[in-house]
């Protein structure tokens, strides 16, 4: 019985690429992480060191900063699948690509009610492309799924979630409850079925829908929120196929301060840091299946 | 020659204290974390572990949330002075009480053009408060300082900054530059000589100051800029005695594209993470002292 | 075309249990981090939010800690396997539990060179193990499969490392070596197909086969050193059926000291954070396939 | 009233510094984070952005990484005295250096009962020191003063300890205890008042008597454990002149299994996150004074 290569894939992670337009004195800034996993045929690389097929990390890198000035960034979707078919397309042994780019929002610094032309405040991370260009032979049949997402969007809602009916065995203590504190730090990541999207369009558009449900749904349980947000961003957008969630449920316990003499009516909460509850969960199309390359938790 | 005790404080760290506002159907949420440092005549404890004069850290907690109901938050300063007054007007062994609460921003979720009720999204963290109470004797002597501040608030501009004329040594490899990128995650507290201020309006001027002038003085030097900032927040605010800053430069540089056949004139750059240049300074009035209790680097 | 669930999981996440071990004055300490996600069907708790089939989170944190107790912790696999059963059999939804338990080491202080009953210091993290249940029907065709496995394990060799005779493009900037460092922070997980195993014995002998081979193997590649490392540990373990790596390319590059006069023959290098290159690579036995629950990168 | 510049100083911080020693086939690693913070009249700097009397964070890092090769490493706190008399001695507007170095130890891989030539593993952070060279006119009056230290030392008793008889109000919540689990997770900085001292062994031995102090001291507080292990530190070593401790109580709070009808006698906890005692205290001969340079908190 031998030992084999299994399933692999190489490259550079997490180049800090920083592109400034400045043709106007209005200048902008895309600030990106950029990633450049490669799979394909590198067996011998792992079995005997040979390297005749390998390109380079540190070439994969000089790419990635050499397409921030020669494709330009027009999305980060666009620029990734620039930067997954130039993988593809210039690499005998690559199959597949999966870059993945996450950006980092800058906005305008106000002075007297207007935008500042070259002064910027960095805003949160805002969200993840992961376009993956899985061809097994390059040429007619090279595809390229594009994933799009966000991440560490911590979301509260102060009522209107209750959590009860639930299973007891012998280890139950938790009492039901019909209004409790319900948040989260959500991670987001949906597929497209298609590329002939308008990327930032779409993605401030789903990311409203999914605050809208979250905030409007009446919840009876994180699971019902989050599929109730999937649900609206899949009705209103046929071009995407798929999303996922991850989901801590970041638990508020009511502090009891009656020892004190001090009622409490659902106005003072510990906000724990763990354990926390973790809800993952996928709202899809009936006819969708997973992409292999493109998609895991 | 013996051995003694030295400087020394304790206190309960971190307490994540969520007060939710619920009189009518328009909550609303503060969000701390509470910590509560005491000073004092604590050397009992230290050399015989007697603790008759320690107020435990779990009865700080306890103190902590309570306060949260029985004080309310009408501003983080109010909240954080009714604390440090409340520890050394009722422990004998306290002489100071360094209460810090930094808070997270809440925004409500937009539904329809209009913030939602009780649907909530977190932005980054907002303003640290140092209260401090540093009555060696209990009663008419007592006196609350108050400081503000703000950190992590990542900032760039993308001209306007130059940096040249230098000492030079040996070890010098540095080119001038008269247009670089200059970033930086500023921290910034400023210490009030009084307590008669209307906190949150005050903060959001000095927040707006600082953010003006890194803008809109042309730099020569990160020093420089920082230097005007605080001279602003001081000109405009006579309540506010002193403002310290904790800035590192966060290095962008140029990608060298020529082996590329690219020409790169200040659009692509590597946002580096170590090492980075990082800067302390003060601005101050000129009779000014430093406050030895509410305040260090 | 409906919108339907997809692939789902929940559970308790990172529960800190700590077991002390006080039945003579030689104490023991097992640290765990606890997380158990579970599958099944569930459907009904994310469309409608009925809970009657769901064991709330909270009851598994109880089921955590109190199985601390009750089965004890001889290994960690074996807690863990006897969770995962637990709520396999146990739950009527439940298909399959995926129990991750990481165990934080401590080590007896030594005074006067015998180590101390009671009191410890704590190591790095140790390892961590993931037992499945991957049973559609409860009962006879239940089936539990074990991963160990060890984190940020961080090496360097500071001699036997090359590389050269890569693939070269119009991006390629960097110059062959025959003698570089090499240094990475080890993920390591690797798969049992069988229960009857000696955990701690296997797993430290897995662990020294590591890093022997690390150290031993010229290398031509990071790819090719984690391939012998892997065949060594498949070679020995006849139980083990697969193994995974994730391996950062921790890079460090030679200081050009020439400007200052001063030469540098590989001596003085700086440590890179960003960007790196990442190797993930699986090593397997040729009748192997993954084991879709138990397993993902 | 004027506004004007307080305390400052600039530097670079954080210069990932590794040196190997490859004279021989047995090699050696170095791995140090190197900080340069400057103090001195910097004033024009930031009042005009006049860089004339500044020494750029860019020639202190090519310094760092050239005195790495130029006076080599033989322990930390000498590199870094020659680190800090170079700044003060070679820049007239430098009046006193702050050098910190951070070093990751690595130990040797064990192959066959011996330690590897060329391969090694990296334990966890071990110490920090913090020459100073406070000299405010440069010659004969130039003074260093060394701080050295650890930290992360993460330490637990699991009998041993007690708290009770302490001060009671109306937020008393917490039952006294004569037998709980004491943790902390250490650091320890400690001054010395010369510099003709054998930096290893002391650090060695200081290390010792604080582990062993912590161990074998019994505590009815964890202000008690640090004061008999600063008392030991400064009683065996003369040189010591004062001990700073920063020190969390890492709570670990017995989880109750009666519900479930599981005794728990002390042996099953839960390890919390935060909220957490924080204790800091010095203990120093009653001759000594802080030195203002050296040494904050």
């Amino acid at each position: 019985m031998g030992i084999v290569l299994g399933p692999n894939q190489y490259g550079k992670s997490e180049n800090r690429v920083v592109r400034i337009y400045r043709d106007t004195a209005r200048h902008e800034i895309r600030d990106l992480n950029v990633s450049t996993p490669l799979r394909g045929d590198f067996d011998a690389a792992h079995t005997i060191g040979d390297q005749s097929a390998v390109l380079p990390t540190d070439t994969q890198k000089n790419t990635v900063f050499s397409f921030a000035k020669e494709q330009g960034i027009t999305s980060i979707e666009e620029y990734a699948r620039a930067l997954g078919e130039h993988f593809v397309d210039g690499t005998e042994a690559v199959s597949a690509a999966r870059v993945e780019v996450e950006e980092y929002a800058w906005q305008r610094i106000e002075v007297d009610g207007a935008g500042h032309d070259h002064a910027f405040t960095r805003s949160r991370r805002r969200r993840r492309v992961r376009p993956s260009s899985p061809s097994t032979t390059r040429g007619s049949d090279r595809r390229t799924t594009v994933v799009s997402g966000l991440k560490d969007l911590v979301l509260a809602k102060t009522t209107g979630s209750e959590f009860h009916g639930f299973l007891t065995d012998r280890y139950t203590t938790l009492p039901e409850t019909h209004d409790r504190i319900l948040a989260t730090s959500l991670v987001a990541r949906w597929r497209y079925d298609r590329t002939d999207v308008d990327w930032d369009t779409t993605y401030q558009s789903v990311r409203s829908l999914l605050l809208r449900q979250f905030a409007e749904a009446h919840s009876y349980a994180l699971q019902q929120s989050l599929y109730a947000m999937g649900e609206a961003a899949l009705e209103t957008h046929p071009e995407v196929a798929q999303i996922k969630f991850s989901a801590p449920n970041k638990h508020h316990f009511l502090v009891d301060l009656s020892p004190f003499g001090v009622d409490n009516p659902g106005e003072v909460f510990v906000a724990a840091d763990r354990p926390y509850g973790l809800i993952e969960a996928t709202v899809q199309r009936d006819d969708t299946a997973d992409d292999p390359v493109a998609w895991h938790w």
